[in-house]
């Protein structure tokens, strides 16, 4: 690494994410950043439409349209939703206003990579607990001091969901001190805690539009919680960018929101392709992590994780693979649509009789 | 001000920035957050419209195409552009990535007043140095040690241009931080610095299509520089959201950047405008501070600032004023159409015979 005397001593110290890659191959079956295989409603595409004449102001900094529409769609007021540039940022700014004492944050040691990269950039002691030996949490492992506690349900990469009740029984024990549920896939099996947000002022939910409303290229997520933690996340938003989401963003997320049908829809769709993929990979000897999620997490106990990925992606399926301890045998394959996952499993008995 | 147990001390420390208003009222003459009279060019409603079939998948994180088409604007290479979700983005991992060190960074003390903001943010020292009596900035006093200089030309809410000379005179003897140049309204009359990038290592120049390109809604500003520094800005961007720029935002703002004409036209329009309300305001014994940009500063000998503004409202026109020492008694007025600059006046001549 190449540094320069103009750099920041934080710019130096900083090991960025790497997010799957977007590469533009004809042809390619892209199932390694778990984007939804059906495109948005038809009617984000008209609000869109019908958006585009405002470009020249500047958006509404609050998002409140698209704050309303989550809002009656989860059944709390308007007060309890924040929006952001995608989850992404949501998980940002969550970092600074809510995550940032003296005590460590917990997360679990497998679990979205991006949160100890934003420790690193905000100067945030974090603590990693080990998944038990079959990926789930414990959460009980997470009531010693801490600073806040994060950790996404269902977890990814394994796809594992924690019970609500579990959850529930977690909030009553852990009160001093904020606990995130990053809920980016909730929507493909899970059970939300947006549930619990009227009773825990300690409860923070973070959702995104990228997975199940198949808004990946639009970037807005939101968060739900009590206004003192919704009022800390408006302060560190209007000390960064006081327009996060764009005009078309708005739009467009809050005619998805309101079309309950296509999202009812869709995600059954892709629960159906997942339980088909699910079956196919045991047939053929994976051991398969239980998804919640619109991705599947699997090893086979013969075939080297690292050449199956490779090897599939020769034949143009790309899947992702995480060089991490515990983790670097599974592939992470997202559910595509029932043609995506014919050619996957053509090309995975391909490379598996290779 | 009520805080939380839950919040981080840095919350509860911050003085967010506080944008103009975006009122939804009918009829208003808005010309208080220098948004452009002029829709955005035609040819980003096309464009727009071709990408919103792309939006299941995640954009390009490097907002290639868009950066390719800056660069070839500006006459640079690839590897000198950065581009964010609007210049505030942009800012904002400018800070974090070059402007954090141990000496204070300089900055005028009349300037876009989100600067101190990211300072108190990302915990970065800094000194405000005062403008001139002429509400000039002169860069020997610049010459002091410091962690990195931020100016905006032309300053903002002054509207004040500074030669492109005095920059370069600058940069020849400031070697050892990092000079960003702030360029939001550069198109409207500056002159800007990114010919001199390809010559100084440490120039960053920043720029933002909200203004000039009639994109305020869309979310896009972009930073040019030498490599290391457009690479310390993707370490940080990387850090914080892989994504910062939607799928829509890059193909708009690509299809902006490459529609001169339009660009052309339209910056002319604003110009003649401003003239002429210049000259308007004169004859009405304002004292006006010269402006290169798409609003204008002005404030009465006989009229108390905040009383005009009042009025004006009063009458449906919205201005801005900034309730800080030396500016408190000037009115900042975008410039809008002439339409909307007939109606200023009539509401002005109104409010001043009142």
């Amino acid at each position: 690494m190449s540094t320069s005397p103009y750099w920041s001593a934080l710019t130096a110290s900083l090991t960025p994410y790497v997010p799957g890659e977007q590469p533009r191959i004809d042809g390619l079956v892209k199932l390694n950043t778990n984007e939804n295989p059906f495109p948005p409603s038809p009617k984000v595409h008209e609000a869109i439409a019908a958006a585009v004449g405002g470009l020249a102001r500047y958006p509404d900094p609050n998002s409140t349209d698209f704050c309303q529409a989550v809002a009656d769609y989860v059944g709390l007021p308007l007060d309890h939703v924040f929006a952001g540039n995608g989850s992404d940022e949501v998980l940002a700014v969550v970092f600074q206003a809510l995550l940032k004492h003296e005590q460590p944050t917990l997360m679990p040691d497998i679990t979205y990579s991006f949160y100890p990269v934003y420790c690193r950039l905000f100067d945030i002691a974090y603590r990693a607990l080990p998944l038990k030996d079959d990926f789930s949490i414990d959460l009980n492992d997470y009531l010693v001091p801490n600073g806040g506690v994060i950790f996404a349900n269902p977890n990814a990469p394994t796809g594992c969901p924690l019970p609500l009740a579990d959850i529930e029984a977690f909030l009553q024990k852990q009160t001093d001190s904020v606990v995130v549920v990053d809920e980016a896939y909730v929507d493909f099996g899970g059970e939300s805690a947006s549930s619990l947000v009227s009773r825990y002022p300690n409860l923070l939910v973070i959702q995104t539009l990228s997975k199940s409303r198949s808004l990946a290229g639009l970037r807005v997520g939101f968060a739900l919680g009590q206004p003192p933690l919704i009022d800390a996340l408006q302060r560190v938003k209007n000390s960064f960018n006081s327009y996060p989401v764009d005009h078309l963003a708005i739009a467009g997320a809050t005619a998805a929101i309101h079309d309950v049908d296509y999202f009812e829809q869709t995600r059954q769709a892709i629960i159906a392709t997942r339980t088909r993929l699910d079956d196919a990979l045991k047939a053929r000897g994976f051991e398969v992590l239980p998804s919640a999620t619109n991705f599947i997490f699997a090893r086979h106990p013969k075939h080297d994780g690292k050449a199956l990925a490779a090897g599939l992606r020769a034949e143009k399926v790309l899947v992702r693979r995480f060089d991490a301890p515990r983790i670097d045998q599974f592939l992470r394959i997202s559910i595509g649509s029932e043609a995506d996952t014919d050619i996957l499993l053509q090309a995975l008995d391909k490379v598996m009789a290779a």
